[in-house]
């Protein structure tokens, strides 16, 4: 897909952005000032709610030692028998706050009592600055707003309520026998997930078991959101929801994994696309390993190199680098792998093979021109603080650039997908929470 | 140690530079055109000479699957019975050349030629770009003049012959029983050493026996050049070469080692200081770890953060960065360890108590003074292209942003050294060849 413009990409969303049967979404922005900084802030408010609570629902979570409040609620939620309502916030994460566990739950009271739902029936998450309260006085304040805006028609304004640092609203939609998949997804900086990742929530009218549910989303999260590094910082507030309000029924199990499958594969693509000063999409192939573990640790390894990160912004075919990092993870884990029959290409492109480097300058000209093909946007000239801002709202183009290596050795494979690294993640990030 | 301008670390470097008996070195410039990006370029070439060939060398070297050529050669060198010169180049780092290891060979026996040694008994290391192929034609033309420029009052023509991104030179000396261990590094980027470092040379008149020196190196390593990241992307050339003249004697072992450890360590802490782009050093104790790979990782996972490093670089103490950085290893690493005791303190401030913050808009701004006044450089206006330079060719102050860890889980301690993300980090590695 290619997009002229933020018009043509809000359009095709909006194509995109009908609710499946049976749900409604709401949001409300309200202005807090946090107890931590001083400052005025801004948070958006948005309600999930299915027309009736559903046993059919599925989550998972960040591996992060230190999990968000929201995260620790959402686990107990599991053991509850039907879901009622989604209330999420961005602006403040809620982990590790004094008290955040008592905010949370005083929140999912609030929107129980307004819904007519039990407080058990709510499952909360909160994306954001790490460490700051929530201003929970401020949010039950808001709420009402949020219940009133509740609507059945276009899931867009809760792919809108959720960003923080995302520069464009992601959602994705597979129509199948009638009903439909439909997901969102924020998520631009402290993304490589671990059984989970940022926030998602993946809708569907389709009717599936909530054990079924509960089986086919690990399955499908673990070559999306977990195939995805933006900076290697696996957040304290990853979670991935799925709810099924069972309004369409006679969906074969297996057509519905596919969906699934496939809104997760392009939310993941979407969130690296849209992350923090991304100007490169880049798609680490591997294949040829002993295991998927070093498979993955192998495109891990190069997609999380600063120093790849920063050749591939600056359109530098840099391939030392790129050996570098998979001599790095190799090295390191100590397998004594034959590398004699190693093959590492760049958009089709051999530039390693049989233990050496396959370049000339000509090899060289035509790499640094298939980098420029799949640039994103070029960084405009930093203002007079020397601050990096995206030149862009949407997603050009969908051209990654695409990584090859063959370990030679097994069987084994697995695609990770990052991006580079460039001035604009450092603006973005050095003084992130002003 | 402060110094207000270079002249100033110029001065004391000079002072420290005074070569141990025994030894001598030469460097040379030349210029030459790589093969693979038709562009003039250039290089030094560094000799350090024992005056007689020596048996008591140590060295190690890089764990990275993908060695260079000069690595290579180096692990067989370990086994000769002595060591009579080691040449050194810096701009290109001879890995995965096609006919590397006999490129560097073919420097070896002409360098062996025009100073009466065998082939074998010269230890090469190249440092720079990776994937070009080493101009040994142009090599074999400069040696000569690199002979001629041997003298055995100082190491200083070495320690700037070696250098690349670096911006200065980095000595270290510790005057011991009237002779001297003085070393001298090389490294500002692709620093995460695993069992070695960037291009390390330890001369010492001091005697001591092949097998004390080699027992003694991996051990001053350990927790020196081993515990330093920039950029975690450890390098295909690391190595670390000591050698000694032995013409003092009497040392004990005992305080040959501690000269050797410190030595190390100023060394390691100096390669952090000049790291590409770092305005800040950071210094992560991590303390009640449960074993010592624990007490690493989490000290790595902090000082490897984007995430942080860019929080620091910003002088911003967003230390939900910082806790989600250990939470990431923790939960990773699956140990199931109860943090209710974890502790997390910045310059003594306590952040982090009894599973939640302990900020208010005091402490913020107390954090981020002291933040400031461990930054080396502030940001100068980045050119017309956006290229951010650094301001400084030397090191104002030896302070660093001392973060403390304590898991409260057991006894098993380390600290790791690394530094901030910045946007001439960026600058120096989008362009790094041209």
């Amino acid at each position: 897909m290619q997009f002229a413009s933020e018009s043509d990409h809000r359009q095709w969303l909006s194509a995109q952005s009908a609710l499946p049967r049976g749900f409604r979404v709401g949001t409300t922005r309200l202005s807090f000032t946090p107890v931590e900084v001083s400052k005025p802030s801004a948070m958006t408010l948005t309600l999930i709610v299915p027309e009736r609570p559903t046993a059919a629902f599925a989550a998972l979570f960040t591996r992060n030692a230190f999990p968000g409040a929201p995260v620790l609620i959402g686990r107990r939620r599991l053991a509850e028998p039907r879901l009622g309502a989604v209330v999420v916030n961005n602006k403040v994460s809620n982990v590790c706050a004094p008290g955040g566990v008592e905010a949370s739950e005083a929140l999912c009271a609030a929107v129980a009592a307004q819904l007519g739902l039990q407080p058990s029936e709510v499952l909360p998450s909160s994306t954001g600055v790490i460490g700051w309260r929530l201003p929970v006085e401020a949010m039950l304040g808001a709420l009402p707003a949020a219940v009133e805006s509740l609507q059945g028609r276009s899931i867009l304004p809760a792919a809108t309520g959720i960003m923080t640092t995302d520069l464009y609203p992601k959602i994705r939609r597979v129509d199948l026998g009638g009903g439909a998949v439909v997901g969102i997804a924020k998520g631009a900086g402290m993304i490589e997930p671990n059984l989970a990742t940022m926030l998602v929530y993946i809708l569907t009218d389709l009717t599936i078991g909530r054990e079924a549910l509960r089986r086919l989303l690990p399955v499908a999260v673990g070559d999306t959101f977990n195939a995805i590094t933006i900076d290697s910082d696996q957040s304290t507030s990853d979670t991935v929801v799925a709810l099924s309000s069972g309004q369409v029924d006679g969906v074969a199990e297996d057509a519905f994994a596919e969906a699934l499958h496939q809104v997760c594969r392009g939310l993941a693509e979407d969130v690296v696309r849209n992350g923090e000063g991304v100007h490169h999409v880049m798609r680490v192939a591997v294949t040829g390993a002993p295991d998927i573990a070093v498979a993955r640790g192998v495109g891990k390894s190069v997609a999380n190199s600063p120093l790849f990160q920063c050749a591939v912004c600056g359109n530098d075919p840099n391939i030392g680098r790129l050996v570098c990092a998979v001599g790095k993870y190799l090295g390191n884990a100590g397998l004594g792998l034959d590398l004699g029959r190693c093959r590492m290409s760049i958009g089709g492109m051999a530039v390693f093979e049989g233990g050496a480097f396959r370049i000339d300058s000509d090899t060289e000209r035509r790499l640094s021109e298939y980098f420029r093909q799949a640039e994103l946007y070029q960084s405009a000239a930093p203002d007079g603080r020397g601050v990096f801002k995206p030149t862009i709202s949407w997603p050009p183009h969908e051209r990654a650039v695409e990584i090859a290596i063959d370990l030679g050795v097994g069987a084994a494979a697995f695609t990770v997908i990052g991006g580079d690294r460039s001035h604009e993640y450092i603006s973005e990030n050095a003084d992130y929470r002003s």
